[in-house]
């Protein structure tokens, strides 16, 4: 029974796609320790277990590899966040749960968001896949605020939550970079100072308040 | 008289100061038309009105050149926050004009900024000079919310107000490159969007206060 299941078509593609994780995960591990430029193939290779045609065979060149591991990272980072937040929470609990799942993703990659976070900002193409990432967090982050402004039953201008959603997404990659320099940092104390700076601002803009300058 | 002050070496020198500044406007201009790559040292000699060999004479290569430019755009950035937040004023006045500075230097210098920050963000080693700009506005924001504090005679960590800072320069920079690409939109409205989102939650920290997480 066993043996007749283990040779469907569907299971033989299963390790391939095995094997690809195993690579990316280990090309991720190389990246971190040695940095874009001398991260070598060879490494990459050995670390997998994999020959080294075998993994040009399945992911391509060095520059594919690496972009192959910044998008799933990417990906990763964004299921971490989603995956926390309940769409029927409170909506500062809403952001509390993003913001804590954001920072511990972080802080449990340290070594792979300083390598491949600043490599992949510093360098072309891989600026425009991380421009490009980052537009996807900051429209997943307007909805967030967008459905919780609906729930509070206020209006906001669209332009405002959008605005919101890059000043919290900006406030929040600023400190990530700071925390993964910070080994001995908390990243639940970094989720809740950003907690801090924004939550009341954000609170005032869910029920349509405005700050005034006192002057012009 | 004014012959012989005109003949005085320091006389002498101010041509050679005004004139580089003169080719670092030309170089901007062309940068911000075309791009890092695509500018010529010929494009950028005959938009300044010198010879080519006097503008690498001037200021070297054409690396060295997009360098000067940032650092000198970076040093402008600065200057135009610094200039306008007293020290005397309420914490949210200073605010308010520092970031008021912030977008109406961005919103002036749109195209600069789309060129100069992004090209540098995204290719070394300009990255690591953008990295260190980012670094001394942190410092001095962070100064700004210590004061802030210190008048407001409330205690707060020093590790609060460093993240705060990244947290606002963060946004700050995030709305800021929303705001390059909108040539319609008004720079202060987006300096009243971080106002608002972030305000209260700096005035909480001002205070002393702490948001708390209802669930752990």
């Amino acid at each position: 029974m066993l043996a007749s299941v283990a040779s469907r078509p569907t299971f033989k593609r299963l390790p391939r796609a095995v094997r690809e994780q195993q690579m990316l995960d280990a090309a991720v591990r190389v990246f971190s320790r040695r940095g874009f430029h001398e991260a070598s193939m060879d490494e990459i290779a050995d670390e997998a277990g994999i020959s080294k045609p075998m993994v040009y065979a399945y992911l391509g060149s060095k520059d594919d590899l690496f972009r192959a591991c910044v998008n799933r990272e990417g990906t990763r980072l964004l299921e971490s966040i989603v995956s926390v937040v309940g769409d029927d929470l409170p909506a500062d609990e809403q952001l509390w749960r993003g913001l804590r799942g954001f920072f511990a993703f972080v802080g449990a990659h340290r070594d792979g968001w300083a390598v491949l976070y600043r490599q992949a900002k510093s360098r072309q193409p891989f600026a425009d896949d991380l421009a490009a990432l980052r537009t996807r967090i900051v429209a997943v982050v307007a909805g967030m605020l967008g459905r919780a402004v609906q729930a509070a039953r206020t209006s906001a201008h669209e332009q405002d939550l959008t605005a919101s959603a890059y000043a919290l997404v900006g406030a929040a990659e600023s400190i990530a970079d700071w925390l993964a320099d910070h080994p001995e940092a908390d990243p639940d104390h970094s989720a809740a100072r950003l907690m801090n700076f924004s939550w009341l601002g954000a609170r005032q803009l869910l029920q349509g308040e405005l700050w005034q300058p006192s002057s012009a």
